[in-house]
């Protein structure tokens, strides 16, 4: 398939588009019921259709293998199946959880007796573009049309083999609620001009577009999407700890936003200590990220409390290393780590520890980020850890969706009125 | 200044852009009271400054008048005693609304204790685009200030004089506050270059362009803009009368919705009568229209009840008629009304009459317009009948805004969590 025409590419992605729309049309009307039946017997079709998913992921795997990709890659591209029934089970979580079609977001009466409410809507199309992980397929499915959505789903090459098994499993689940099988798309072949022609927004066909995956793809759809995008660059967060914190909190809290994991958006790159409890924090909490196996990148004074700091380096300040290293600097204090944090961070999360209320209330008045902690980790940052069952992603732009983007961010409103005659002066 | 050199436009522009992110972040930091403060100062100071506006505004029709401006077109440019009383009037009206940043959409506390709130926040920097209307320029200002965005002015340049008048008497409030004068800022030339940079975005410094006036500047800004738009591009708006409608309210509502204002976007531009309903309903209400001093374009149902109905053309479905003239057509049931209108709407506004909820009900859900009414008028498509105080505009896309735009939907929102050295297992 990969000797397909960019023209050929063209139509096949438009008339794709098309079809989401027509779908959407019927998908908004769909009944929670309707949604929440065809995403759990999508979730039993998934789990059914182990062996097929298998053989496809098999021969992906051999492709990937015979193209020279390394161990880690081949791990994350590889199903069992114990991660098959991990997909199926994240399927059933979603057609769990409330359906956010249709509520009533707020209701009130104008004086002339019009009764207005606000309720949510689904936002129409929505394109993911992932990479070669088999199970952002069913997971980017089951949120879109949880919240009334059709997708056009594009899967890194790698995994097309296991994403379109995936995929034949999902879409039968549609079947057996009337819902059509266009609600969920996956863009059939390996061509990148298909990327391409989904930032383009197919002719208005795609409402927004959620990429999913490493850097590159994101700056990509970030720079060339001209529809909007729900996205985050860099996830560079910061945990700060003030002079009144409490020094077994701000283990803890560092330790864990750090640590816990180190290759996820909501893990923390820098440490900021005011120089007010340095003399009392500098060596405990170096010792302790040292202890944790974690590379300390400091300032003067932190390379002067341990000789295993080695030297920050003005590039590091701003650097996502996703791994065991930490840039770490001694600041004045608040509004020298606040400003810090604006011109070094992403605006994902950043964290403040501290004893006193009103430094904690400045911080998370001033950090511009979409979520600001106070004595808890940064690796909250997810949509689980929210209470909103399953995220796409998380999102450090300002326009309609900010943080963790659930069910609810995946859609949006409209208003009604209801009159008797009610007419305007 | 009109022969300034695009590179020095794009340069004062850039420029313009920088300073109004660096307000911003001022502005989003100010509190309820220093907003307030301001922008009542700056309605007193608009007030103060009636005679240099009313001597800038004669500069401005001096010279529309040589370039040989229509009658109509002045009007709207001229400015009276009375019309500034009115803009600083708005102005004053915008300063006692309630505040919307740091309110608290919604919070809730995880089950690990950690509390999560999710609270308003302003979007940044908003860039609005208008016409040569004086008043925008107090009335965009005022939205943006008190919702905590800088915003960037650009008026249509037959009224600069003027909106630099008033202009200034607003930034004088801004100072009485410690607000930054850059705040609210106003393109001072009058080169269309000036328009295709700020539609660019400056440099990633305008976070969103709100375009006020007619068709061809939306259609300018919606084609070109790389940053979101608040916006619609049509009021093409329907009542349906349906076949179980109370033919005195359908009376009311019609002739309200086509006729009390006709250039305003909630206008009413097509006429839909049930089949069933035909007998009773096609006469009276053809009769009314044309009473009231409306022409109707009708499909030969309604040219059969009176000579004076004119053809429908195909066109008229989806013309904004934006005058007396309104097309109608008589449908076979709800769903065919339904469709007619998805088919030729602008998705903004749009009423059924009827005495049957179920009927109202599956229209109010089917029709996917940023405002549905059951047995209202569509021109209460407007930000201060919906009890917002007041509207920057209308906007019938589906990102972040949609409907009429106030202060609250001139915001973003973060999270903030607190816990007590909380950290995720």
């Amino acid at each position: 398939m990969n000797a397909v025409m960019k023209t050929d590419i063209d139509a096949l992605m438009r008339d794709m588009g098309r079809r989401a729309r027509a779908a959407a049309r019927v998908l908004a009307l769909a009944t929670p019921e309707q949604k929440s039946k065809a995403l759990h017997t999508a979730a039993e079709a998934i789990r059914a259709a182990e062996g097929a998913i298998l053989g496809a992921n098999a021969t992906d795997l051999a492709q990937a293998r015979g193209n020279g990709a390394p161990d880690a890659y081949l791990d994350r591209l590889a199903l069992t199946p114990a991660r098959i029934a991990e997909i199926a089970g994240s399927v059933a979580m979603v057609a769990a959880l409330p359906d956010p079609v249709g509520a009533v977001m707020s209701e009130w009466t104008r004086p002339n007796g019009l009764k207005l409410q606000r309720v949510r809507t689904p936002l129409g199309v929505i394109g993911v573009i992932f990479e070669s992980r088999p199970n952002v397929t069913a997971d980017a499915a089951a949120l879109c049309l949880k919240s009334g959505n059709a997708v056009i789903l594009r899967t890194g090459s790698d995994a097309l083999a296991s994403a379109l098994a995936i995929h034949a499993a999902m879409v039968s689940g549609l079947a057996t609620t009337g819902l059509p099988a266009d609600a969920v798309q996956l863009v059939p072949v390996k061509d990148r001009d298909a990327v391409g022609a989904m930032l383009s927004g197919l002719d208005g066909n795609i409402d927004v577009i959620v990429p999913r995956g490493g850097k590159s793809l994101v700056a990509r759809v970030q720079a060339e999407a001209r529809v909007p995008v729900f996205a985050h660059l860099d996830g560079n967060n910061h945990v700060y700890v003030h002079e009144k914190a409490d020094l077994a909190k701000a283990e803890r809290v560092l330790l864990n936003s750090k640590m816990r994991r180190t290759g996820v958006c909501g893990a923390a790159e820098t440490l900021l200590i005011d120089q007010k409890i340095a003399g009392q924090a500098l060596k405990p909490l170096t010792t302790a990220l040292l202890g944790a196996g974690c590379a300390v990148r400091g300032d003067a004074a932190f390379q002067a409390v341990d000789p295993r700091v080695s030297a920050a380096t003005p590039e590091d300040w701003d650097t996502e290393f996703l791994d065991a290293v930490i840039a770490a600097k001694v600041v004045a204090d608040l509004d020298e780590a606040i400003a810090h944090i604006e011109r070094h961070g992403s605006h994902h999360t950043d964290a403040i520890v501290t004893e006193d209320p009103a430094a904690a209330e400045t911080f998370l008045a001033q950090v511009d980020s979409a979520i600001v902690l106070h004595n808890a980790s940064t690796q909250f940052a997810d949509g689980g850890e929210f209470g909103f069952g399953a995220e796409i992603g998380i999102a450090t732009g300002r326009m309609h969706a900010r943080g963790p983007v659930g069910v609810e961010q995946l859609t949006t409103f409209k208003y009604r009125g209801r009159g008797n005659g009610t007419v305007r002066p």
